[in-house]
């Protein structure tokens, strides 16, 4: 098959067979099409689309490229979330132990943070022993006899999505739905899972700044799941400021402690983190049920058991379990992760409403300190980050403390603490709390 | 810079600066930018296409990214054709020196042929002894003594051009009007000239299969070489069969010196051919003229003009003049340069008008025989080739002769002569013959 007469088919508008797709993906893979050829192809995709079954064909491709892990022995109905990204989202952390602890099987395969997004990944290894690196038989065994697991992505698990991850990364080739689509849903079906619910993001934290490419994107996220037999649904949610009080590695890990254990020595749980777990457990218990063929639950019930998962400690259990089978010390996780010593205090620069919270610049804030990564081989400190103690449309007056900064050192929190007072907007006005979630597919 | 925000910006339909065209060309051009970024943006170029004012830029930096011809002492006004690539289009052969001895001087830098197309460098080198590769000063001396000379593109030459071409002819971007402008136009700039004609070529044989496209691009190449500051038309010439009697290396310079010698011994010019010589040379003269601040001049007297500078043998004798003076056997060019020994007749398979001739097919039975190339690495066998005695619109008997074919052995031959047969197809009914004249801009 010819390379260029594929990449001019695809540039023509043209819909190409799952051999042409075959010959680009697994020729790719193996180094026999030079990345010169694919970037190609990948603005020829971004320019053109692709229909829905090259879009099924190319998630099926990137899914063989590599192993797959084989959950079948996993009586429990098996469920994930996907989130498109956002600042201080913990939610993982949270809904893992959670749905476990209402008898639905939570696989969990996570990636290191890139940019002014965080990684799971990041945030457990900020809990000393923890170990993502298992194989893929005890992952299988975690879920069936705890129900869930967190396993780092490894070379193994879609290698065609990773090699053509890295480079739509640096050819303009990102923002185009079907390979988004494909990257998702490749690792998702590698994953093994029955059903998953799409926590599609957006606002200024957010890869998609504008709800109707937000609602664009969930729309095909769906279709791409249905497609492959899973059950599917998806939210789109706001994401203007931060999803949560903390931002960082390990005082995120200290948030869902304290949203999961609620102790007395715990803050309370943030509004709109708690509104954003309660509808994504909803669903994704809802999930778990119809892919155990039983009809969709009602919300209020569902609602009511997973409040009581948490207040009953169980929730809280399975987190505590997880981190111990997996090498995780959980004494230091009970008595909080230790932060970064160099404490500076970020102060309402005037009086008024909070209006508006730019999520990426606080993202590119945490990068300051030292917390995220601008490139792979960049290493994280896990002790640094933000405790955020207002939300957008809360009023303040000037002098308010609105954050803790945890840093390294006096120089770096002043350059976050800058960065901060750009991204937050101060108005005379008031405003209404915008509303956490925008839509549901 | 960063090279992803600036394919980014192209991707989107923004309008790039001139520093960041140069990031993108110099960088690529000093291999800091890597092959699958610049093919992702010649990509976005595609889709996105460039303004005005970038294209010329983009000329610009292709023209400087390396030498130039310095041709400021040749008096002469000097100018030059360039055409969109056909099959057997020898035209430069007649040109050069039917203009030089009507005291226009034509520079010529040749490349080789790639493809179903020839090059002028191959059917030159078919002259025992010719040597394209003089220094451009000693190429500017022949230019002001004889008023013409045919230079091989060199690596020094428009450098960002090769490179970029090379990328293009494997990743699908070849199609696209402004990097086809540029790339021409570059390398017509470095050349020195004051005017230009463009001969854009359109149907089976050409690059263009339809006018529309063709009248763009011819449209593209006059206002770029306009905006270059140089005199220029275009003409759209039919492509459909092959240019001439001729197709082949050795076999088209025969052709030259029968229509430019007009002996006794000598075929009948083919009636086509004339006509676009006629034409293109017509249009050169008065492109000279004009950069000469004189005014356009009539058709009618530079006809006769031309009629009479090959009809006295002065044209013919430029051509042996520089032959000579570049190293090339004058006789040998004069008795005819020897084509391949094996010959087969390829005869029509049924009685009929010829009604459609696919010239890229000839195009490619050349290569069959050995004749062109399908890669940069392919030796070319200068003796082999066609010489048609029937042309589009020709009525044939079964069994009359349509073409010699002059091969190297049997096999290639008899391949040759079922390819050929292939390329015409004759009708029961009579058609026009077809204007080779489609436009003028």
């Amino acid at each position: 098959m010819n390379t260029v007469e594929i990449i001019k088919k695809k540039r023509d508008g043209g819909s190409l067979s799952p051999q042409e797709l075959r010959h680009m993906i697994d020729g790719f893979t193996a180094g026999e099409i030079p990345d010169y050829q694919m970037s190609a192809f990948l603005m020829a995709i971004y320019f053109q689309g692709m229909e829905k079954a090259e879009a099924r064909e190319l998630v099926i491709l990137m899914v063989n490229s590599g192993a797959t892990v084989d959950l079948k022995n996993v009586d429990l109905p098996k469920v994930d979330k996907h989130s498109t990204g956002g600042i201080g989202d913990k939610t993982t952390l949270i809904l893992a132990p959670l749905l476990a602890s209402c008898g639905v099987a939570y696989p969990t395969i996570s990636g290191r943070g890139l940019g002014h997004t965080g990684g799971t990944l990041d945030k457990l290894e900020s809990i000393p022993g923890f170990d993502c690196y298992l194989s893929t038989k005890r992952f299988a065994e975690l879920l069936s006899t705890v129900g869930l697991g967190f396993l780092g992505q490894t070379e193994e698990i879609c290698p065609a999505d990773r090699k053509i991850y890295a480079l739509r990364d640096v050819t303009g080739t990102v923002e185009s739905n079907p390979l988004i689509v494909a990257s998702i849903m490749s690792k998702k079906l590698a994953e093994g899972i029955d059903g998953i619910v799409f926590d599609v993001k957006c606002g200024s934290g957010a890869f998609m700044k504008d709800e109707p490419r937000a609602r664009s994107l969930a729309q095909a996220l769906v279709e791409a799941a249905k497609a492959a037999g899973k059950q599917a649904s998806a939210l789109i949610s706001s994401m203007d400021g931060s999803l949560g009080w903390a931002v960082g590695n390990a005082i995120e890990v200290n948030e869902c402690v304290a949203y999961l254990r609620r102790g007395p020595q715990d803050a309370a749980p943030n509004p709109r983190l708690h509104e954003l777990i309660m509808e994504l457990a909803t669903e994704l218990f809802a999930v778990a049920e119809l892919a155990r063929g039983k009809k969709r639950p009602n919300p209020g019930p569902i609602r009511e058991m997973l409040e009581e998962a948490i207040a009953s400690g169980k929730a809280y259990s399975k987190l505590l379990e997880i981190v111990s089978l997996q090498g995780g010390d959980t004494s230091a996780l009970d008595e909080g992760l230790p932060l970064s010593s160099k404490k500076l205090t970020f102060t309402a620069p005037r009086s008024g409403t909070i209006q508006a919270i730019n999520g990426e610049k606080i993202g590119f804030a945490l990068i300051e300190l030292g917390g995220g990564r601008l490139k792979k081989s960049d290493k994280v400190d896990p002790g640094v980050g933000f405790w955020f103690e207002k939300e957008m449309g809360d009023r303040v007056e000037k002098g308010d403390k609105i954050a803790q900064i945890y840093a390294k050192d006096a120089k770096s929190a002043e350059k976050a603490r800058t960065m901060l007072e750009e991204a937050f907007s101060i108005t005379n006005g008031s405003i209404e709390k915008p509303s956490l979630i925008l839509g549901r597919i």
